[in-house]
Parts: structure tokens; C-alpha cells; sequence
């Protein structure tokens, strides 16, 4: 299987070499940067040094599937053409995860290259969308928070247990930042400090409203991004009101609602409903998702808490447990990898 | 004026030997310590080399104000005896704080040693109870938590702007939980994770609800705290509804919660309501805390995020804030550090 | 191949869990701890939740290797005794390192427990002692320090180069301390600062002594290490006068030492002479050493910087490196793993 | 007295204001910057809120002294006319550091607007120069590691105990990479890493080396900095051969060394020999350089450990330093902050 990744040289984009290096189907031919073109990906990123690939304007080879790491806008206008043709995509950019236009338009403020193509697009969080993902030509691959976010609140909301009346509060590593030089990045600034951002509205939100729109009762979510002293990691801490009646009353409440959730993911090689709040280290460098769900049993609030690797299962590694489904292999194969502790 | 700290060898306690040794009117001339008893005070803290004490077991030397930084219970067992013999206590512990006896001893697993105090004691949160604290005789000096959540919310729920139903979601630096060893503070696991903690109950739950308290409105709060991989700072995000009609609307309501908010502390020389959202690092070293309220129009929730740093606003800056105020100097004095950048 | 690890519970013995587990030959069928024995593997490493092996006091299962994972003396009264059962033993602990009992009992101020058996034992520097470590029974694997030194300085040494008279700066991330608690470890000590210490001499130092001498010139070694606040990571920055006329004058000079480097490390699959003085990030999790000579023209000294993941090639990666090639397996099996970026 | 700043926006600039902003004789008048002329330094930093000064692109009021933090060259262009005018210059870039010419212009590749200068400019390294800074016009501020070099090296050197023949391994923070955007400093990149650069010669090499030549012995020094994960601080581990001879044998050598270095820095407020080897977090924020000097009795080398905050002794704190003495105000004067701690 003959892979391409747009744009390589960004922290999506090496993180996708870097798994695809590790993918016992999946076979890098081209890869393309802008900046960069010219040099080869070992020169770029020492880490990976084994993979002796030139760094080139656009793809050159011959490809099954395409993955973009493009930024919105210029990743659509890339992505398209290619899929036009037959060849799988999976966007990583967020051209294509709002099914309304609008929507689109207004929180990105440019205007879709291909309209037309987002009916086609699938919303790539595997675990809510795992048969539309392996019918798929073209996955519009999450956004990080939205990633840690849905699969924290989808049991609860589809069950009934909550409305999709939530805040989110997500706590990000910089590397979610990309690798683009601006002062919020800039260490000096970053280390030994904590803040809150986009409180005017982050653009991961309406992902989030849309995953747990269901049934015409519309969401309403407060998401409010900070970044954290790290590299990796999202911790997602996720609060809403119980539905009276909806879990039993009593020590029993905590096992019901543990219950909803273990039967929510069964079977899931990724999401782990865990005994004990996550910590964003038990994931670094891995596909997991770790979801703890707990009560308060004071205010009758739903407090759940999920852990991933913004990199991994929040952007590339998620990106290929999609490419896996599309195409019918393994979901697992290529991202077995253990977190690495400490 | 000549102070004693109970406890020095904790970082409250050697933060407290920081601010005073700074300070133009008060004078260490005694610090007690335990396992470290006996050795000289510029052993254990190279930064305080300068101030050449002994640690001992007790007082060793007449005071009129003692700072108690013991862990809780022991702390009362020591402040008791010296506020019944007219000597003026700032207790950092959490002791005095909760004026409901049987809370206190339901949170914290313990017989109060002096319950009659509790009627005595004054809460330090200094921006609220600035006439109490000054006429007091031993002050319960509020937690680091309480401090950024309270004073984040107390405006907009005295205002009726909100009813006291929020969630806090609570971030914090390591030296919060102590110098004292344990895994969770262990550099390899904290280091690049974050995580939340407390999930069941965390023992500054009733002092927030305490102070959110009035006119007989039970407050509701959820509160979780995390870990955040840096030293000091708190960052306290707060969500809760908007009373309908409290603020007018559009874009004015964001004016109006502004002045609401100015207004509360206008002439404060600590709490200060910013045009940004804050950073921690804006309050490293120094006794500020930095407000900034916002309004999420699309859900009608208020947003509120206040930085301090633990040790300074949250623990022994607050406390010789109060200090001040109980012996009649200028709040400030002492206190005037700038916050050390980046 | 099933393999046994002594003391699972540190973070040398956890790597070795997180390593074998990806392993493709071997198989861990028993591990052991002290104060966790009873627990299971997965409780205590959240990370290594998909092994559900128990803790026990004793290895409980027959194998066909151990790891020793254990403090010195524990590990070597531990190995003695499979190791004279004909067990393959690779001992991550300091006791079969150094070949001169007397040395090792004065550094460790302990008695040898089994002082015969360190004329069997190999020194594990996989690159320096190939073919003694393919014939082993009992690998004494290297400190974390002197692998790094080591291979830095030995291809200068052994080409005549320089004399074995350097200064070894090295710089370690805190995991290196071990998972045991101490303030010199503790989160708000360790985080921005560094220091040196031991510097009134290091257990790693006769080791570095040891591996660098040959044919009766008595190494001279000045080594100081110091604590970086990062989890994982060994630079070792290396000094040393050029021998006159041992590289050619003027610009050929460094091409020629590049030579002598490349040479020396040719085919190997892990320690790599790179083009850039290489960031520890660059090894994060992997096994490989990134060895970067330069000469400085100035003083006419040669500077040799290294960089290894200390708990990998400074530990349990090296150790899977050499049962490998015990038990005649490809050398790089299980070790193919890039590094983690960024 | 009144003081401008030339370039505030950086961090050595921000960190003057800071220090003049506490300081009681010196009130700062006009601000200088580029990119940020137009704001107010409020707006910039906030925490500098309570310094209400606009940013201008021209010093904009009559001052008695300037402080220039601008980048070399610039800086020699504004400081010039200002020293010709009578105005008393402390100019922290590196301008009027090296008394060479040729040096200057060969390291830094520019032509010096004002080679006439140099011989009036004093090297600002306080405890080395006092005499001449109390008299001087126009004060070069040391560049930080050669503060903290110099200041560990210079009584060995001059007490005869070793030759100025040393290797210096340099480790620093990020914040002395400056305020300006690059990839070396992007959080991600930094974070969780260490390694050396300028691996073919620092532009502080020619400082150092020029502040250790004594008597017609040219100095021989191999210097190597290393950027560390944290935002503050400079660690110096300096090496030397020892003379033979110049200390006693045996235990009584280190005590030895102790009275030269105690004897060399006695009654200087800001230089401390200290009992143990210092961690840079003890200098945090503070003008403290804490030196301890050590003996390696097996090779009979000198290692001698400094640290200090770059951004205060290694920039601004020095320069208020310098001053002081400049205006015959006392030398400690706005600079007895404590290091803060933890």
C-alpha cells in the first residue's frame, strides 16, 4: 500500500512518518513540505533518520492513499484532487468535519474549495463512525480536542444519562500549537505557566457540538482550551447535570454509570474506560483513549475526564487506525505501541 | 514587630521566611521546624542564606504574631495556646477555617482540638472580609484554591449575575501539595502529565461553597482539581449559567459584566480584573490575583479565570496580607514584589 | 524464550516490561517487586495494562533469562543463584561491572556476595564486547553514564587520537535517580534548576575508568554529572587534548576525526555518528546512542558529545540488545522503535 | 535620577524594568522599542501593569543614565551619541565587551560604529572591575556565561592554582536565546531536551578568555553551552589541571582552596562561596552568583561550579549593579531581592 503525506514537515506530519514507519503495510513513497522542499526527511527531522525520503513540492509517486496535514483551506484544495481520482484521503485538517457550510465558512473565515465533496467526507472518529470510516474515499480526520472531548461525553448523552448540555474544559500540550513559530509557543513564555485561550470561541467546538447533536435536540457546549506546560497530551475534564432518574440513586449510581460505559466501548482497542483518573502520561505516544466517568454525588453532576496524545489518537495515529479500516486491514496494525513512562 | 513561624520547613512556611524577610516592619525571631530541628535555617534553604536563625522545636522567643504553616489539626493544637495568651495568629492550615464544626471533622477526619475557637476566627480571603480580618485576633487563612475560585465568582454571585451553581475546574502547581515526599509529586511522574485529582472530594470544596454562601442560597459548586507540570500558579476556570436579564444584552453584556466586576474591587491593591486572560507566569512570586470574566454568548454561561500564585496570594503572601491589616500597617507593605517574568 | 524480571517495579525494570512486551521472541512469564508484590503488573503501571502478569515476591515460573532490575548486592545475591542454574542472566545492577572486587567493594561499601563469579561476567557494551556478550551467561549490563561516555570517547582513544585523560560532563533527566522518593527528585526541587552533584566522586566513574583503559595507560577521567529537569535523556559532553599529529592540520582535521568516528561505528545498528550535535529528544524511547565528534581548533582539544535515552540504551534497551545476541537473535529485535518527536 | 531603556521588549530590557521599577533611587522615564513602539509596556508585559509608560521609538526624555538591551551593533549606534553627550551608558549587548578589534569585528561580523569607544569602556563584571565601573562613562555589561565563568575561574587563576587552561561546560536556560521567535526556542522542540550548540565557538568565548589572561600567559580555554529545559539560570562546570604544588596534599587541599575563593569574594555582597554545590534554582530572580570550588583528588583537577540567573547577575541585575556604583549609590541598592524558591 503506497502511501503520501502533505505537508510532512509540521508536528502532525512527522508524527504520521514516524508511525507509518512503523506500519507493516503501509509503505512511504512521497512525502511533501513547503519550506522544506529540497531536503530529505532525514535532514528535517533527525528521528527519523532511516527513512531516506526527499522532501518535495508536491506528491510524486504513484499513491493508494493520501494523508494531508495541510493547514484548512490550502488541505481541501489539495486533498480534492486526489480524491477525485480515486485515491483515498485522509484529511487531517478540518475542511471537511462540519457537514454545514456555513458553519464552515463563518468559523474558518475563507470559503470552501469543494463544497461539494462534504457530503462524501466522513467524520473520522472511529468509534462513533467505524462503518461509515471503512466505506469511506475520504476521512475528515478529528480535531484534537473534539477527539478526547465526544468520547467523554458520547456514552453518557447517548444513553440518556445527560443532555448534551456540557462545559469541556480541555488542557492541551504545545505541541497541539504545530509547529509554527509564534510567542504563545515561544518556551520561555509557555514553561511554568498556564492559560486559558480562545475564550472568545475555539474552533473545535462546533465539532463537538455536532458529534453530540442527536435526535434534534441541539447541543449546547462550553469548551474552553488552556495550554499546559508540555509536549503531549489532552486531558479533557467534561461536566454536565444529571437526568434525574437516569442512573439509580445511592452507591449503586457510580456502577450503573461505569457500566454504561464499558458496554459504550467494548471491544474497542483504543478506548479504555479506566479505574482511576487518567493521567495524559499513561498515553503518551499511543493510540489510547482513557475515559473515567464519575459522579458528584454533592450536585448531581456528571464529571468525566479522558487522557489521549494530541499527536496520536488525536491526530495521526487516529489517522491511520482510519487508513486501516479503509482499507479492510487490521484496525490495530501499526499502533500497538505501549505508552512510554514515565 | 516580632513574628514566629510554626513549621518553617514546608514551602508555605520558608515562603512566609521570603515575604518577611522583605518585610520593612516584621521581624523573624523565632521558626520552629521538626525533623529539621536544630539545624540553622540558611542550611536548610540556601535562598534564605542570609537569615541566620536556628530552627527549633517551639517558640523560643516572645512574638506578637505567630504564622502557623503546621498541617491541619496539629496546627490548632499550637495556635490555640497562643492566641489564649493575646498573641496574634495567621493559621495557613486549614483548621479555622470552616465555621461548620462537624464539616470540618467530617473532611478532615479529626477531633477539632480548640472548636471553640472556630467562632473567633476570621476567614482570611482578605478582599471580603478586610474589616473582620483587621479587628481579628486569629485568622484562618484560606486555602489556595478557594482564594482563585472565590475570587473569581464572588462578584458576579453577589451581583445576582449568577446563582452560586458553578463548576470549578482547578489547576495547580506541584508545590501546592508540599514538600513532603510522595509519588505524586515525584519529578518523573508529574513531569510532562497532567491529571485531574480528588475526583470524590477535595477538602477546599467547603470553603468555596462556604463563601459562595448567602441569604440562604445553597451554593452547588463542583470542584476538580488537576495537576499541572509547573511549580507555582493556580489558574481557576469557573462556568456557570447567567441569571436571565442580569446583564443586558448583546455586546453590551460584556461591558456590563466588566464594570460589575470593576467595581467589586475597584482600589484593591492585589485582585486586579484584566483585559486578557491571564497567565500564571503573571503572578509568579507576587501577591496578585488576576480576574478576567467573560460571557460565552452561544450558551449564555459565564466564564471566569483567575491566576495567583499558590504560595504568595494563595498561602504566605495573603497571609502577611492579613497581617498588615491586623496590626494596622498599610495592606501592602511588604507585598510590592512584581512578578518575576518570564 | 521466556524471561523473568527482578524487580519490575522501578523504571529500569518497567522499560524492560514496556520493551519485552513489543518483544517478538520473548516472552515475560514472571516479574517480581517488593512492596507490590501481590498487585498486578497492569494496577501498578497503567501504561503496561494489556500484561496482566502478577507481581510476586520470587521469580514463579521456569525461564530462560532474567533481568535484574534490583539495587546492588540485592541483584547479585539474587543472580548468583540462577546464574549457577544455568539461567542466562543480564544484571542491570552495578555488581558485575567492574572487574576489581576491591573497587567495586570500596565504591559500594559492600561485600561481594559472589565475588567468583566477576571473572565470568561480561561488561555489556554491546559495541565494545560483541562477540564476550554472544558467549555470556551472565551480562553485567552498563550504568546508564558510562554508556554514553564511553561510546563517545572509546573510537578517540583506541585510534590514538587522544590519551585516555578527559573530562566527562555529563547531563542527566531525573528517571536516572530511580523511582524511589527523595527531595532531590521531588517535583518543585528538581524543576527549573540544574546542579551538579557527586561531585566528590560517582559510582559511574571506575566504570568509564575501566572501559577506557588498555595496554597499561592508566585512564585519567574527570567526571561530573549533573540532574536536568527533562524525565529521560543522557548528553555527555566530553574533553580532552588532541596527541600531536594525530589528525592532519587545519580543515582536514575534522573529516579525518569523522573518519576514525564512522569507522569505528560502521554497521552497528545503534550508535550513530550524526552531522549535528544531537538534542537528547532525538533518542527519546529508543536505543540508539547519536555521537557527534568536533575539534576545537582554538585550544586544540577534542570535544565529543553523545546522547542516549538513559533508560533505554542507558538501561533496559540495552539489556534486550544483549539477550539478543545471548541467545543468538538478530541484535536490533524489538529495538526497532523510532524515537518520540518532539 | 532619571533612566532610559533602549529596547525594553526583550527579556534583559523587561527584566530592567523590572529591577528599576523596585528600585528606590532610579525612576525610569522613557522606554525604547521596536516592533512594540506605539503600546504601552503595560500592554506588552503585564507584568509590568503598574509601569504606565508609553514605548517610543526614540529615548523621549532627558535622562541621567541609559540602559541599552538592543542587539549588537544597534546598540554601539544608540549608545555612542548618548556617551558623547555626557549621559552615562550601561550597555548590556556586546559592543564595548572586547577590547580587540579585530576580535569584535571578526566574531560578530560587523564594522564597530565607534572603535574610538572601546578604550573608554569599562567591562562591566563588577567584583573584577569595581574601581573602573565607579569611574566609568560607559560600562560593557558581561554576557551571562562569562559572568558566571569568569567569577568561578578568576581566583584559581589569579591566586597561581591553576594555569587559564580550562574547559568550561555552559548549561542555560532558554530565556538567555532571547525574546525573539526561532525554532531552537520553540516550546516543543526545547522541551523535555537537552544539547550543546556553538559547538564551533560562542561569541562569549573571546570574554571569557579575555578576562582570564593575566600577566602575558594567553589563556587556553575550550568553552561549550548547553541549552536546558528551563527558562532561568546558568550552570558553569569549570575544569582545570592544577599546579603542582600551589595547594597543600592530602585533606588539607580542599580547605585550602575554600580560603582562596573565600578570601578573593570576602565582603562581596553578591558573590558567595557556598558550602554545597549550588543549584541555579537558588538563584532565581536574584544578583547572587554562588560559587563552590571542588578538587578531584584522583586526577588532580580543579572543577569549579557557578550559578546564577542569566537574566539578572548574567544582564540586568549587574547592570543596576554597575549602576549603582556609577552613582555612587550603594552597590546592593533595588537588588536584595531573595531568590525565589521553590
Amino acid at each position: 500500500m503506497k502511501v503520501g503525506i502533505l505537508n510532512v514537515t509540521g508536528y502532525a506530519g512527522s508524527e504520521l512518518a514516524r508511525i507509518l514507519a512503523h506500519h507493516p503495510e503501509a509503505e512511504m513513497v512521497s512525502v511533501t513540505g513547503r519550506s522544506a522542499a529540497g531536503q530529505r526527511l532525514a535532514e528535517v527531522f533527525p528521528h527519523l533518520a532511516a527513512t531516506d525520503l526527499p522532501i518535495t513540492e508536491e506528491i510524486e509517486e504513484s499513491v493508494d492513499v493520501v494523508f494531508s496535514a495541510l493547514p484548512h483551506k490550502a488541505s481541501a484544495e489539495a486533498c480534492g484532487p486526489f480524491y477525485k481520482q480515486g485515491v483515498k484521503v485522509v484529511d487531517i485538517s478540518a475542511d471537511f468535519r462540519l457537514k454545514d457550510l456555513p458553519e464552515y465558512e463563518s468559523w474558518y473565515s475563507v470559503q470552501h474549495p469543494f463544497p461539494e465533496l462534504l457530503e462524501d467526507a466522513v467524520y473520522g472518529l472511529t468509534e462513533l463512525h467505524r462503518d461509515e470510516v471503512a466505506a469511506a474515499g475520504l476521512v475528515a480526520n478529528p480535531g484534537c480536542y473534539p477527539t478526547g472531548a465526544v468520547l467523554a461525553l458520547a456514552p453518557a448523552v447517548k444513553a440518556g444519562i445527560i443532555e448534551p448540555n456540557v462545559v469541556v474544559d480541555g488542557k492541551s500540550g504545545v505541541s497541539g500549537a504545530g509547529r509554527g513559530l509564534a510567542l504563545s509557543t515561544h518556551y520561555s513564555e509557555v514553561n511554568e505557566s498556564v492559560r486559558a485561550y480562545s475564550i472568545d470561541g475555539h474552533r473545535h467546538l462546533p465539532e463537538i457540538t455536532q458529534e453530540l447533536r442527536s435526535d434534534g435536540v441541539e447541543p449546547r457546549v462550553t469548551f474552553l482550551p488552556h495550554l499546559i506546560p508540555m509536549t503531549r497530551g489532552i486531558l479533557s475534564s467534561c461536566y454536565a447535570d444529571l437526568n434525574p432518574g437516569a442512573l439509580p440513586g445511592g452507591d449503586a449510581a457510580a456502577a450503573a454509570l461505569f457500566e454504561v460505559y464499558r458496554d459504550f466501548y467494548r471491544g474497542e482497542p483504543f478506548v479504555k474506560v479506566v479505574d482511576q483518573p487518567p493521567h495524559t502520561k499513561h498515553t503518551l505516544g499511543n493510540n489510547d483513549c482513557l475515559v473515567y466517568p464519575a459522579i458528584d454525588p454533592r450536585t448531581d453532576r456528571l464529571t468525566v475526564v479522558s487522557a489521549i496524545d494530541n499527536l496520536v489518537k488525536g491526530a495521526a495515529g487516529q489517522a491511520v487506525q482510519n487508513m486501516n479500516l479503509m482499507f479492510g486491514l487490521p484496525e490495530s496494525m501499526g499502533l500497538e505501541t505501549l505508552a512510554l513512562y514515565p
